[in-house]
């Protein structure tokens, strides 16, 4: 199942994607699930609700998916997004042989930083070159867990069932402002920086501890890896982040980019106007978005 | 003038602090400046209108100071915490003394991290030990400007009148986790990490450019400095911060802490159960908050 955020001239609203290009409008199916956070607020008997009308969609709540624009899943967390750096071993070591190392020593503990929740966009959304702030402005494809049931010193064994579903981040960076500033928040959180969605898979749909993550700009492809390949898994960043600290329904976590980002190629690459990225997860879908003025 | 945000069993709102033992009660008195973010969006002539009832507080709009709980006077920031790193220059020479550096290097760019957003507490209320999670936990007095009028690539020369008012923070800090995470997000937002207030000072009232700052565990002073002896100075804070990145009314800046912290001190020394710190700042007040387990 395939859960979507999306707009019309009657707002935005909860739904889920169906075959023949139709959405399934939750707003009006079930109107406790209007939007996406109620939706996973409601809990696991609401998602099984969910399912059923998917099975059997209600005429008078489908709509054409021509007649509708997407929005991301989650078009404005309440919290910042919460993101794990240099958690693929290949991408320690591309980012690493950038400033001289060749022997990389891998992280002990997973670094966490956010971008502000409201950097958020859709899927299709432009996000702006930035070029009165940064020269260097990348790409980084990640995998996205959004959680499901609050809660905080959540064991390693029982993280996934925090986990509400699956979904795809590009976390957009201006590499001179990560570099510059020490802490990585300013280079992270320029406007519209964090394309998000298309979709929410419901994590007992995708079992995602090894499927292929990957992306392409203008066609040609640059990452492509396993989420196999995490340094620190999605059980073990769950464990870790939320040891002291409250993780809560519609939190939305990044769990890491693989190698093949745009400032460790030989020349290193930039972002530029028009460029169209492609980022595709197994099992997800892909989310594609362009570089605008 | 002191703004606050209090409540009773009516509920949460905005007031002013008035002598006497009095606050008034703007909720009552001037109901779209029920709560303080709508008062910060109202604009300045809102605050004018606040400025004259306080001169001549209407008598059913004035309650005993004693029958309300003061709350953070931002309960609930809509967006993570902004702080600033590494910002007074005898605080870095004293970090870098417990690395066995020497000869600082004081930051070329101001380093931004945050806290989330409801890490952020009231006046008076218990912080966690979290001696679970943490066997350092630590305390950092700070400068807090808040953002009354939205910008983006703010200029120098006009950033403080981007600012609605001053008010005091205090950034707890589990040094042990701020450490091995490199990033500093884990270590910076445990629950209920951000003590807030007690009141806000609007910016027009109190010139906060060189103003006495510190901070007192069970009565012995450990933190005295002066605002004046920031690295980057406020103007300069929202003028890098808001490049590419639009601030909003309501949103929290920390701008970093003195020298005298428990962990860069001989021996160190961290925080316990029933430690209680107070927070001054000149023309603002005392920020008093007390360990709990």
């Amino acid at each position: 199942m395939k859960l979507v955020t999306f707009a019309d001239a009657a707002g935005s609203r909860a739904g889920v994607l169906l075959d023949g290009g139709r959405v399934l409008d939750l707003g009006a199916a079930m109107p406790p699930a209007r939007d996406m956070i109620a939706l996973i607020e409601a809990g696991p008997a609401a998602l099984a609700q969910v399912r059923a009308l998917a099975a059997n969609p209600p005429a008078d709540a489908v709509l054409p998916l021509a007649s509708v624009a997407l929005q991301a899943p989650i078009p404005q967390p309440r919290r910042n997004v919460f993101c794990v750096g240099r958690n693929y071993m290949d991408h320690v070591a591309e980012g690493d042989r950038t400033r001289g190392i060749t022997q990389s020593e891998m992280p002990k503990y997973p670094q966490f930083f956010t971008k502000a929740a409201d950097t958020v966009i859709a899927p299709g959304a432009l996000v702006p070159n930035h070029a009165d702030v940064t020269k260097w402005l990348d790409y980084e494809v990640e995998l996205v867990a959004v959680i499901g049931k609050a809660g905080r010193d959540i064991a390693k064994e029982k993280a996934l069932e925090h986990v509400f579903g699956w979904t795809i981040g590009n976390d957009v960076t201006g590499r001179d402002l990560q570099r510059r500033h020490g802490q990585w928040f300013k280079g992270k959180s320029l406007d519209r920086s964090c394309p998000l969605g298309p979709v929410i898979v419901p994590r007992e749909d995708l079992d995602a501890s090894d499927i292929a993550i990957g992306l392409k700009i203008n066609g040609q492809q640059r990452q492509a890896s396993r989420t196999s390949k995490m340094i620190f898994d999605v059980k073990e960043i769950i464990h870790q982040l939320s040891a002291g600290f409250t993780l809560l329904p519609g939190d939305v976590i990044m769990t890491g980019t693989p190698e093949g980002v745009g400032y460790a190629m030989q020349p290193p690459q930039t972002l530029k106007t028009g460029d169209v990225m492609e980022l595709e997860i197994e099992g997800i879908g892909t989310l594609t978005n362009t570089i605008g003025d």
